[in-house]
């Protein structure tokens, strides 16, 4: 148990990420109520099923009114919508956030409708599965991983540190950046292999000579790994290319550049060159493993799991 | 326990994929001496110490001479090598296998030097880890996984049955197929797969605008699932691309194709075309999962891995 952090903790969206932190804040006590709003009501009724918080209400507006931390945990499309829904029933001195995947476009949507009184400080926890809705949430999700905060300049110190401290409670480790730079980092690390995931899976699907079955049979060989990433929520991710753009332009242009001399090289027999890339890629994900951020199992570990 | 197969098994090479198939034939007492050879000394060495055969030579020619089932277990640049090497010493009635990715061109390294007195039949084993050399090899990689054979037409039928019954007793299921298909088969899903994942790795360590600390930091968003193939050993995968080049080639082209015109909905804000896209995918992740192919745990099974 660790100390409460927050009176009422409203949470506008309970997917993926809202629930699971719902879920911790639940475990470790560190708001007094939770209150969940969602504007599906089927999603609604299953967190309550879920026992997710202590109030539940379709208004966002309703659900924000008497709390000292809002998260909001919706597609980067809907950020706007819930800005301006939520806007003027927010509690002066709250402290508003989000989980986005994209911060420039989140800001530009939000920061126009929020009033002065409340502290606005874009957030994005480096985590997920590639399943969603409220029962995918788990406690625990955040642990280890790293959390991206983003306050534009003259954001009030404190309500950074409180954030700061909530994220910390979950177990993550926090970072803050520019959201133009967010939003370069993201898209190499998570928009450009999701992109490409789902292109390859496309790919593999629309092939003539090669029957869906035989994709399937032997998806061991390599294949199956991409199809984690582009089993990923299609709302969520068609957001994400719409509102990180350019960022995502400029990623795939040198993604495809380089696969243009790799393909090259495979051309003309250049064995020399691609034993130098196929060798120094391998150095990466060592640093992966020794940072905490993957397993160093084999096969993400998935023969011991079949063995249990 | 099960039956003997064979008296002795030769197996030429004894890194990941020869050296499990050493401890499948040890645990099941599927031959009565398993010879293991290897170019290497240092690796012979290693093989004695985890005691994977009965009897060690640098020689595979000396390897082969009492042996009733040959595996070569070698990147597959080196088929040519290994089949010019043993040919004079193979056993009348001896079945030689491969278990190489590509076998379009391990059949027109390997035929040649064949004799007619051998039992020529071609395999690919459909599974491995991105891991490599005798240490990493396990009891059990080829459980539940598809092994392709290849055998030319006119070969004997006995030797082919014989052949798939040792994989079966592996634990695998196995499938006929002409090599041609194979290889373009195993063009899309694995050696693309690789391919891609190489070059993704590869791009990301080119930035200047994103650190490598960076990229390691927030890998968990994605990127680090493609740091698993990237990572897999680049001897194998050099000779993989320089020998199945057409097919891969002709995959890179229809991969990249599909990537512009992805790029291009991003680049309109086609969001309609990107979310059919990202639903359509979805659903190839839930066939290979219903087919036994992957883990149905979010994540690969890595939280449940961390929270052990």
């Amino acid at each position: 148990m660790m100390a409460q952090q927050f009176e009422t903790i409203a949470l506008i969206g309970i997917g993926l990420i809202g629930s699971s932190i719902a879920r911790d804040i639940l475990d470790r006590q560190l708001a007094g109520t939770i209150v969940v709003s969602t504007r599906s009501e089927a999603t609604l009724k299953r967190a309550g099923e879920l026992g997710l918080g202590h109030r539940y209400t379709l208004s966002a507006a309703e659900a924000v009114k008497d709390a000292d931390l809002v998260i909001v945990s919706v597609p980067v499309g809907a950020s706007g919508a819930v800005a301006a829904e939520i806007a003027a029933h927010l509690k002066p001195g709250a402290i508003v956030t989000d989980v986005g995947s994209t911060k420039g476009s989140v800001i530009a949507q939000m920061a126009p409708h929020l009033p002065d009184s409340v502290h606005f400080v874009p957030g994005h926890p480096i985590a997920g599965t590639e399943h969603s809705g409220p029962d995918a949430g788990f406690a625990g999700l955040f642990r280890g991983r790293w959390c991206i905060l983003t306050p534009p300049p003259g954001t009030d110190e404190e309500a950074v540190a409180r954030l700061r401290l909530f994220w910390e409670a979950l177990g993550s480790m926090v970072d803050e950046m520019d959201p133009e730079h967010h939003d370069m980092v993201l898209a190499i690390v998570s928009h450009l292999p999701h992109i490409i995931a789902y292109n390859i899976v496309g790919t593999a699907d629309d092939l003539a000579t090669v029957t869906e079955s035989e994709v399937i049979k032997y998806s061991a060989s390599g294949f199956r790994d991409f199809t984690r990433l582009a089993a990923s929520d299609p709302t969520m991710w068609r957001d994400v290319c719409l509102h990180n753009k350019d960022a995502i332009l400029e990623m795939l242009a040198r993604f495809s550049e380089d696969l243009a001399s790799l393909q090259r090289a495979i051309r003309w027999g250049d064995g020399d060159k691609l034993f130098d890339l196929f060798t120094r890629t391998r150095a990466i994900r060592r640093s992966i493993i020794q940072a905490g951020q993957d397993t160093a199992m084999p096969d993400f570990g998935r023969h011991a799991m079949d063995q249990k």
